[in-house]
């Protein structure tokens, strides 16, 4: 059977499918594409088992196929092609040609019986988001994923449906970011929580086009144009996290965000290793940042010029954890909400955009004296 | 004693030296610069024992010092400093103070006695060349130097002084570069191999300045402003080169470097690995340029116009080589002269620059049917 198709056109439909395919795998048949056209749809997809992608696009063929080809291969012949129309000819012994004004490439392809079935997930519960709104509140989030496998639903971001809005929470027992998306409110009341390498490849994906997402108990899909991400739900409960969360931290530091983070990248370098650490000395109009390294016989302190309503309180952080919300946090001013030198503080920027909230909880560490 | 700098100056002049500092040593003191400051001019120096990298500029201090202090941290505390005149205060006990506007670092240092002294390179045989001209003739050798231990010579780059102009040479036996710059005509006639990691720090620290070039038995020494860069050079003899050159290969084929370098890309896909090979079919107005890859049952042909004065001829090469050949010549056309298939065939730009000459050698493989 044959089919015409532009170069670049299906290099950018493989290039959007392309990153479901595992790099490395035990299971070498999920490195190809599944290929199959069915009616003059082409669809391309690839899994990894966990994640997968999958995209169309309308062509003029006269039969059906269906089959496998090297994920890597083809997608590296197409991308190296001039812009031009490219004509395809898949006979039935296991060979696919292509044909350019250059010359003729000779493929091997494989029945797709063995390739593992790719879940759909069920219409019945949609949400409508903006590509845009969705990318910042997974960047914002991401990096507070739990990276250790203890306890599974912490490896992943929790999205939660309430009557608040969409809620997207990460913690790993340090720290804790929840950002709320005010817009999406909807009749789902539930938790789902998504795998880190489904939100690492998902934000990849995401533009500025609205996504349509499904929800089903194991499956989650998310509709892009033309494109369709279909990632396993962690199965397991998300733990309590509002628990945790203090109500009333009195003490109230307002500092300059960029000022701060500057100031922390510098004490990185003279915080020891394993964990670094950080030495905040707030006073009513000055905090005192610093840090040592013993190891290295070193160790710096700045002033930075702030505001602060509260006692005067010496208080340590992961210096790494410190830079992770600065960096992740917008706006110029942020506040730090303190309790003691042993209670969770709540960072947050000072000036919030219309229909979203974001929160930031950071636990101390014991200063070595 | 005491001297100011401002952070930005300091940086610039670090980061010309931090390249000579070793990334994994087991001699722990190579992480270090050698810090010193005599009759107020400021000198940081870095080695790995093969090249060594020296800077200096005048500061205002009233006492001399000489000490050794860990090379990347002193860069990543300066390099993260904003851009502002500070202060180093150096103690008798090992301490170094750095006061800006924003706090304070101290740092440990060490005394110099057991830094390996850096060799100084007599001025008596002196070149003078334009650095761009001097990165060209590198840029387009270095690829071909040999990545085996077993002949050391060709694991270099020579730099040949003959009454036709400085010869860069590189080979690895396979393929061989000889690049001439017509215009350095010195007294000097003799040979010098430049070991690959000199040449390759050697090609970051170049720019459009002139650099000078002293040259001993055993060290050259490249000063480009106020940046001195020395390297131990290979002592041995390089190899008899110009007798693999043939002197007579009357079949030429003439081509467009762009588009046979396109296709030669598209063939590394195509060619099976160890040794990627690929198939020139050459006839007179058309070269096949094929490649099959047995283990992936893939092939391809493109047909390129060409234009060939000699006998139809099949011959096959390393398709990544005549890849670093056509990525590494300059011009629109390039010329294969060849003799057999089993015999070297000489690649060069139809259209030479003035003052300069370029030619490369590529050894044929054999055929797989």
């Amino acid at each position: 059977m044959d089919f015409k198709i532009n170069s670049k056109v299906l290099e950018k439909l493989l290039s959007k499918v392309i990153p479901a395919v595992p790099s490395r795998t035990p299971m070498s048949i999920l490195e190809n594409f599944l290929f199959e056209i069915k009616d003059g749809l082409l669809t391309v997809s690839a899994t990894d088992m966990e994640i997968a992608l999958r995209s169309s696009i309308n062509i003029t063929a006269e039969k059906n196929v269906k089959m496998i080809i090297s994920a890597r291969l083809l997608y590296d012949i197409i991308r190296n092609l001039d812009d031009a129309l490219i004509s395809f000819t898949i006979d039935t012994k296991g060979k696919v040609k292509i044909n350019t004004d250059k010359g003729v490439y000779n493929l091997s392809y494989s029945p797709s019986e063995d390739y593992p079935e790719i879940p759909s997930v069920s219409k019945e519960k949609e949400v409508l988001i903006n590509g845009a709104d969705l990318k910042k509140a997974l960047d914002q989030t991401a990096f507070a994923m739990s990276k250790e496998d203890m306890r599974p639903p912490m490896t992943g971001t929790l999205l939660e449906f309430s009557p608040e809005g969409l809620k997207f929470v990460t913690t790993d027992g340090h720290r804790l970011v929840k950002f709320i998306n005010q817009l999406i409110v909807t009749e789902i009341l539930e938790q789902y929580i998504i795998p880190e390498r489904a939100i690492s490849v998902l934000l990849k994906s995401l533009g500025d086009q609205d996504v349509k997402i499904y929800l089903s108990k194991t499956y989650a899909s998310f509709h892009i144009n033309e494109l369709e991400f279909i990632t396993r739900l962690i199965g397991e409960k998300y733990p309590a996290y509002n628990s945790v969360i203090p109500l009333e931290n009195e003490n109230i530091l307002t500092v300059n965000r960029s000022e701060l983070l500057s100031t922390i990248r510098r004490m990185i370098l003279f915080s020891s290793s394993n964990p670094k650490q950080v030495k905040f000395n707030i006073k009513s109009n000055s905090l005192d940042v610093s840090a040592e390294d013993v190891d290295h016989g070193s160790d710096a302190i700045e002033t930075i010029v702030c505001d602060y309503k509260g006692d005067s309180m010496e208080i340590g952080f992961n210096t790494n954890y410190v830079n992770d919300i600065l960096s992740h946090l917008e706006g110029e001013q942020v506040t730090f909400k303190l309790h003691s030198p042993t209670k969770a503080g709540i960072i947050e920027p000072v000036q919030k955009l219309e229909n979203e909230d974001v929160m930031m909880l950071l636990m101390p560490v014991r200063i070595n004296n």
